[in-house]
């Protein structure tokens, strides 16, 4: 299949009816009703698959696949927040919404696909990497276009869009800093991993949530309000990633449980294991697989796991209070939703 | 020294001293006064230099190598543009025009950052590449960040410029992925050349133009008709590269001559002589570095630099009459001086 049809195909309606069977993303239909969410969805997709099919020397079939894959949960948080501020849209708002959520989406992508430089890990998503396939000059244009669209995109909103579009990318890069200069630091701080977290997952949800209630033309308090949900909510998302990385069995995820600590990323689970057993200092320093299996065993014996579940329902309750900021510009049923979305996010297992 | 001491030494006023001898700040300054010029370059690499410093993390010393080198053409483009409408500018004018400077040459450093991920080739400007003394990790977060920072500095003059200089950027991408397309294909195509020239080179030049003249407020005709001027004068300048390239000695480039054969990157005269010589295709398909010598010494015996030079001269001549559709908007000193400048970059031996 060209690169072009495999871009398009990938991110066409199909895969939009996949998703619809996920948790969040019932959460959000049973407000605006499963249509048109799955409408929305296909707007953002669709916006995507026509930039990523415009250029098949930049994105190529394997490119594709990445731009194909993933669970859109920042489009489908940016569609939340309009709606939960005033479903049903108006067309310009439903447009302007769309039109974010194709931005957020694309911002992600784009560090996904240069991740894949940076990353060693020989998959994503069941995908052979794009480094492996296709070398890190395909990997760097691609991310490197994907993220101009994006910012285009987020132009084409506004300039104060297309500044938050732009701050949040910087943000990314700055939380990915923060990670690369912890890598195999036993002595990382809870601190250094909170920072790092809020760059490279809590900065694009905030601003999920902000476009979403920028298109709905919301005023800034509420605006505040609501990305200030969206951040705690990705730490509340980036912490349970972290947890099941260490709980899960390699089938639930996909990948070897411990992968984060095979490369080298001491999350909060093994930040606190480290404090309870010195011991595993000179098992993490011994840096091959055979440990980092044991280092995964220890890990999930200690209070490690109780600290990161707890900081995780802290800040989704944190998401939750946030919500009282904006309430009056929430219908009830909307707050029921966003409240209910930051529960989901905790809850889920995979 | 630390890397943001770094970072900030080296785009300080000192450089920009040494940058005022060369021919093309020599034209710009005859107009707009030396003081004029090098305050407002110093202005635009203070700003780059404070987003470079903010970030040492990201923008280590060996990045700070690649952010404070180079000839800043490119804001010195849109400077020169920017007087030569409104010479003195205005406060907020010249506010501007500084902001956009700054906004070029990020994209600019971005995407050299990003090359390094790209290019095996050891050194740029002499400094060891990033690359290399740093890894890719380093290089496509720094190119990240300064891209991020740049399209947001672009953001903070208006929509319309944020989506200037993002599509400039995926402009930058389309170019260098034709390039890397046509990569080794001794049956490339002088269009194939052009187009990708185009996007790499010449996107970012006449953007340069286009947002020095936004910046004073001219209407819309004056500011395609500089973006013209910029386009031809970005072909003119990469035909001249290219033909040096080929001709010059490895003292005055700084790196072998025929290092773009090397790199498997053939450039017009290099397509040229293809038609001419038969038996350069077996010797490019050899591709080591001895037949690429024997290759460099072929084309210098072809038509290919005449049809090269003559390219270039025909789009500085382009670049110059492309000014005509912006005359009422030019002062004639300003007409004069952008002329001239058009003229000095296909005259430059180096």
């Amino acid at each position: 299949m060209s690169a072009a049809l495999n871009a398009r195909s990938t991110v066409d309606g199909t895969n939009v009816a996949a998703l619809m069977t996920s948790a969040p993303h019932r959460i959000v239909a049973n407000l605006a009703g499963p249509a048109v969410l799955a409408a929305d969805l296909a707007g953002c997709l669709g916006r995507i698959g026509t930039i990523a099919s415009a250029e098949p020397l930049i994105v190529s079939d394997v490119v594709a696949g990445v731009v194909g894959g993933g669970k859109r949960l920042r489009p489908l948080l940016v569609l939340a927040t309009a709606y939960a501020a005033a479903a049903p849209l108006d067309p310009r708002a439903r447009d302007r919404a769309v039109q974010a959520g194709a931005v957020v989406e694309l911002l992600h992508l784009a560090s996904l696909v240069h991740d894949d430089v940076m990353d060693e890990s020989a998959t994503r998503h069941g995908v052979d990497s794009v480094n492996i396939r296709e070398g890190n000059i395909r990997a760097v244009l691609a991310g490197d276009y994907l993220l101009a669209q994006g910012l285009l995109a987020g132009s084409s909103l506004g300039a104060e869009e297309g500044a938050v579009a732009a701050r949040t990318f910087s943000r990314l890069c700055e939380g990915q800093a923060r990670e690369s200069a912890a890598l195999f630091d036993v002595d990382r701080t809870e601190e250094s991993y909170l920072e790092a977290i809020s760059g490279k997952t809590a900065a694009l949800l905030a601003t999920a949530c902000r476009l979403g209630a920028m298109a709905v033309g919301l005023p800034a308090d509420a605006v505040e309000a609501l990305a200030a949900y969206g951040h705690h909510m990705g730490l509340a998302f980036q912490l349970v990633d972290d947890l099941l990385d260490v709980t899960s069995s390699a089938e639930a995820l996909g990948k070897p449980a411990g992968h984060d600590i095979v490369e080298g990323v001491y999350t909060l689970p093994v930040v606190h294991a480290l404090r309870e057993r010195p011991g595993l200092r000179e098992l993490l320093r011994r840096g091959d697989r055979a440990a980092a299996a044991v280092a995964v065993r220890v890990v999930r014996e200690t209070g490690g796991l109780d600290v990161t579940r707890r900081a995780a329902e802290a800040h989704s309750a944190q998401a939750i209070d946030a919500l009282s900021a904006a309430a009056e510009h929430l219908s009830p049923a909307g707050r029921t939703m966003l409240a209910e979305l930051a529960d989901v996010l905790v809850e889920r297992r995979h």
